[in-house]
């Protein structure tokens, strides 16, 4: 009789209350009731505040830590994380107005992105902020604007590098990508951005997400310093600013193995003594989206119907792919694997057999998990799905079928 | 020089004015300037009537046609169905709403859908639709409301058929399915219809979508009408409604070939003349989506940046998956495959290379078309990607990245 909830690692960072999933001490059948019903969102601010903390304990102080605002751009999230990280990175002008209206000094906000609109730039020269330059063509336009503006322009360069992040859950720079400019056409663009006059502020290297290789990450980061130190003797200016990404991985599935991040922060610290002699007083910047928010996150279903299909078991549930693409399977995988999910409300009792849970949408992709061990669930029996602080709701297609939209707690 | 437009077979059924792609007779150049600007959806009436005409020209009379919203529910578009069919399909109450705006006799309206909450079921109720019934557990709740409001139940028993649909792009019968009640345990649940004095209306059974073999949709029906018989027998009261699903796709990839419809329609012909004997009145509905309107739509972003990385084109645009997931290729694609796409202001140039066109998201998945070839395309062009008038913009996810939403225009 193995109780349900030691199946799954991630679940164990949660506690229970009578048996039933809790964040911030709050049962979920509790927070159903704030949320207006299911489903729901829920993350918990104890467990973000852990893993800064986590993060800030083996960080190198001179490290300044960024928020991926994409990850999880939940308002009050984002108002949370930014009083408690170093700067925001943004991929449009409604993060960028998220992120402003936190007060983070717009010095310490950067846009990334490979197509910024010119609304989007000027909305970003307006506000002063640093946009990492991802093409000629974006420096051409960058430029046009700030002039008409009479506006300084602070630019960084995003950099395609000239190496690959290997074992990455999604490869970003290295070969031919549409993401920032190529290392070797970099010097050119430092040239340019040298004639423009453009306030030129560093780098942005980054290479992958979600990587859980301690080793790629780390040979990731020799990659990006050397080529950071010999970007650097081409720069107009000194680099006050090197982004070096993150990628860092959070586990989703039964064979992945949570991050050693020492080993990821100590390699970093050599670099960054380095880096303070080689490129003086340039502030490195990690920038981490789904490592800081993704376990702290559950989405919360309540089962509608459960029924018998040909020996097969099925708990309905009132929330689905709609609101939770990657759950689905649905947002860039290839072979469809189960998040970590389980019966909220049954979390110490012993499963009695199989059932897959699935959504209330008419298509056969709306499925939460398939072929699950599960204790006796019933309907009105809340179900949740673990690390979803990331790339949860506004990845989803909310509309799908004329579904309700979820609602999203901070607790 | 192969003229650009002759590539893809789903081109010709669009017209040029000076070389741009146009809907209705207008060019999506001045399409783009009535939505605002873009990325854009835009839905041709012209063709949504074509596809229509060319629908009844084969249908027996007898067959009623009925458009699943589903597939496209902007409410213009739903409104302009309403008025050419026969009935609407709903899988949603917010979808009910749509449904019952356009003023549809509500006998009329069906309701599917494996997990439709007491809320919904009130609603469907209340408005006096036919509520098809997926599981025992919906029918006992079905009966309860509609004790305590005091009102008529009009139901359906959506059947999971014991065979499958073939060749199938969706499979959603047949086997260990969400969706319906197993046909073996469709005698109980007429029995307890019965007993509880629900108004039995008839059957809906549906095989799966997007099916492009007249084989398997022919072989289908003859599975889908002997079923009926034979739970006819087993019924409650007389058969009032025959949904036969629908499954017809359309071809989206270059091997994909077009339905022959005749085929289809002659087959269904037999068996309505056969099902008038047996089931007397019958109604026989052919349910369509996809079929209906997917051809008549394409989706139109513009060229923000053209640049070159390490010998690769990218055109990268102002729109992407957060409005066109199916066409990034993570819509239920095991293998992502190109959609039929364009560069809309330039149909009658030659193609000069190959290029990808992407989004402005900060992620790889973020593709329209992946190394096709296209004229010589510059900042300021169109970009169109066809067949896009059904699980387009609502099955995407638009919050994503907190990019501006799609206009959608019914021209």
């Amino acid at each position: 009789m193995t109780p349900h909830v030691t199946e799954l690692p991630c679940m164990k960072q949660f506690r229970l209350v009578d048996g039933c999933l809790a964040l911030g001490g709050r049962p979920v059948t509790e927070l159903a009731r704030e949320a207006g019903g299911t489903p729901f969102y829920a993350y918990d601010r104890g467990m973000l505040d852990a893993r800064l903390a986590e993060l800030r304990g083996c960080l190198p102080r001179a490290v300044h830590l960024h928020y991926a605002v994409k990850a999880n751009p939940m308002p009050a999230v984002v108002e949370y994380m930014a009083e408690r990280v170093d700067g925001l990175d943004v991929a449009s002008a409604a993060e960028l107005e998220l992120a402003l209206n936190t007060g983070t000094s717009p010095g310490d906000i950067s846009f990334a992105g490979p197509g910024k609109r010119d609304g989007e730039l000027a909305a970003a020269l307006q506000a002063g902020i640093v946009i990492n330059l991802e093409s000629f063509g974006e420096m051409e336009r960058v430029h046009r604007l700030a002039e008409a503006a009479g506006q300084p322009a602070r630019v960084a360069v995003r950099v395609n590098p000239d190496f690959e992040l290997k074992s990455s859950g999604m490869r970003m720079g290295g070969g031919s990508r549409p993401f920032g400019v190529d290392a070797e056409q970099v010097p050119e663009l430092l040239q340019r951005i040298g004639d423009y006059g453009l306030s030129f502020q560093g780098f942005q290297i980054f290479a992958g997400s979600q990587n859980l290789s301690t080793e790629a990450l780390t040979a990731a980061q020799d990659g990006i310093f050397e080529l950071a130190y010999r970007l650097a003797e081409q720069a107009p200016g000194p680099v006050k600013l090197l982004n070096v990404g993150g990628g860092l991985g959070i586990p989703y599935f039964p064979n992945d193995r949570p991050l050693d991040l020492n080993v990821v922060t100590d390699h970093l610290a050599g670099h960054v003594e380095t880096c303070a002699r080689r490129l003086g007083d340039a502030r490195v910047v990690l920038e981490l989206g789904r490592y800081l928010v993704g376990e702290a996150g559950v989405y919360v279903a309540r089962v509608i119907d459960r029924k018998v299909s040909r020996g097969r078991v099925y708990l309905v549930t009132d929330g689905g792919m709609h609101h939770h693409l990657a759950a689905s399977g649905n947002l860039g995988q290839v072979i469809r694997k189960n998040y970590p999910v389980a019966v909220a409300t049954r979390m110490t009792e012993a499963e009695t057999g199989k059932a897959s849970i699935v959504g209330p949408l008419c298509t056969p992709l709306d499925i939460l998990a398939e072929q699950i061990d599960v204790p006796a669930a019933e309907p009105g029996d809340l179900i949740a799905v673990f690390q979803s602080g990331a790339y949860g709701l506004s990845a989803s297609p909310v509309g799908f079928l004329g579904q309700p939209m979820a609602a999203e707690l901070l607790v």
